[in-house]
């Protein structure tokens, strides 16, 4: 979605210059990949992660690498997303047929594991051998993540605690990679790039909490994709987490009596954390974390950059009012 | 197989080692991710790129990173079964049941995933940037090779040339990789480090070319998993492609006319591949490479290292007689 950018001088053309690389980094003699890897960049993501890296590369001296950086960053993204959608079966995504609804399983796999190679290829020819190491981690840690929360899957006795931790890692360090690696290959003073990268780790939370909430909460048509598919999957978010000491009726904890719960209990749970007021006290912790967030922003050198990053993360995470 | 060392000097102890380090690498809070790598590494896989690496770097003077670098191959090749199988449903994989099998499509996948970030991590850590970016590269050309063969499923007209192809990105650059890095990262004199580039090249295909006769003629408790696999899958390999100038019936001319044929031919191809003398004239293909593949080693500085190599290499290649 390029016009998602259209209020932030100079990036949709900056936009515009990632997906190019994207599209050139996935063109080969092989017409499959380069087909189906244009075929998930129509499919209107907002280039959240390349958006960031560019914003913080602008607090130094941007160059050509910073395009080649946000263009690895999406593509790890890409990834990551089509795995997930293979993992969890899911048939729809931003409003679009899935890549393996459309062409297989087997071909998903494939190109998403085509994407994250293109990542790190990328990554090794532009970036510091640090942030080639930083990157190598986070993808580590995302699968990390991910693996716990498959492995969580249907049990109830999940903390804040251990909320927090599986979405910093299969989130906020993205977010926080991004801002950080931009404004650190931007030669950007050392504490500035401190600042961003905390900022970028606290839009991470609040992004991934608001989306939890969005699953429970959201229009259908807003979101573009099905929603309560969390709870289906046996994925414990924090409106469930918040609902659970606020559900005066019981009913939520007799469901979690035993540790485990069912699929067939899922619309009965939704129902309840709506009821119980689970959302808005979700909504509470988004709004700390963002709040965090443009505190971190506020310190930055006052400027185009800081406005434009205060802009993005208003409109990102303050969408819901 | 750690036993299938036992005869180089050396050898079990440094692939012990190396196994050593995978296990570290995958050591993580998530018990869950070492006990699915720890039950990979058990399942007895010979470590050849391991193998072929750290002989190669005998050339030069082997240092820690080698064990490192060995262990980032060993990963990315793991993580290429491992989705491999996901792909193909294999259920078995060295005698023993897949790791989607036991845990799911889901956690197989992420696995893998984590597999290929570990590799990743390890190769920036330890190697020069040139032969990071060289894996990138390479794995970026494995899944290319992969999705290729995947549209080319059923279909009928392989040619030799694309059939070497494919198995030159599915498994020869990845020998050629590890010996040349070996070598390279030793400072072991360039003209011994294309020498051996070559070399890993040829083993890479003859090593690919038996493997697919071993499919269509193997024993099966010889290659612990079931026979006949690949043309169940639509996969045309070199058995096929010699076979079909060679059948003076014309039944698989008949079969294959339209170009594509289905699951239900596999047990009359598999007959006609044996009973025309496909196997026989690929078997010659593979001659052919093993040769080459000596030949080069034949012309590196004689010592301890080369007769080593030679070993591994006839004890790999000519196995079958």
């Amino acid at each position: 979605m390029i016009s998602y950018w259209a209020d932030f001088p100079g990036m949709t053309e900056a936009i515009e210059k990632v997906s190019g690389i994207i599209r050139d980094a996935s063109a080969s003699n092989n017409l499959v990949i380069s087909e189906r890897i244009s075929g998930l960049l129509d499919g209107n993501g907002k280039m959240l992660r390349p958006g960031f890296l560019l914003i913080a590369a602008g607090f130094g001296k941007t160059g050509d690498k910073h395009y080649q950086l946000a263009a690895a960053l999406e593509m790890l993204h890409m990834a990551t997303l089509v795995h997930d959608d293979v993992i969890d079966d899911s048939p729809l995504r931003r409003g679009l047929p899935t890549l393996h609804t459309l062409f297989g399983r087997r071909e998903a796999v494939l190109i998403g594991d085509f994407l994250l190679s293109r990542c790190f290829l990328l990554a090794a020819d532009y970036t510091s051998p640090r942030n080639a190491l930083n990157l190598a981690r986070i993808i580590a840690t995302i699968c990390t993540m991910e693996i716990e929360q498959n492995r969580d899957r249907f049990r109830s006795n999940i903390s804040l605690r251990g909320y927090l931790r599986k979405i910093t890692g299969k989130s906020a360090l993205l977010f926080s990679l991004a801002c950080f690696v931009g404004a650190y290959e931007a030669n950007a003073p050392k504490v500035v790039c401190e600042k961003l990268r905390r900022a970028g780790y606290n839009v991470g939370i609040a992004f991934q909490i608001i989306d939890d909430i969005l699953d429970y909460s959201g229009d259908e048509g807003l979101v573009r994709k099905p929603l309560g598919r969390d709870i289906a999957a046996g994925l414990v978010t924090l409106p469930l987490i918040c609902a659970l000491p606020l559900d005066t009726s019981g009913s939520l904890q007799k469901i979690f009596s035993q540790n485990t719960f069912s699929p067939d209990d899922s619309e009965e749970i939704t129902a309840l954390v709506r009821k119980s007021g689970g959302i808005e006290a979700a909504g509470k912790f988004a709004a700390l974390y963002t709040n965090r967030a443009l505190r971190e922003i506020g310190l930055l050198p006052p400027g185009k950059q800081r406005d434009m990053l205060e802009a993005l993360v208003r409109r990102l995470l303050i969408r819901e009012g």
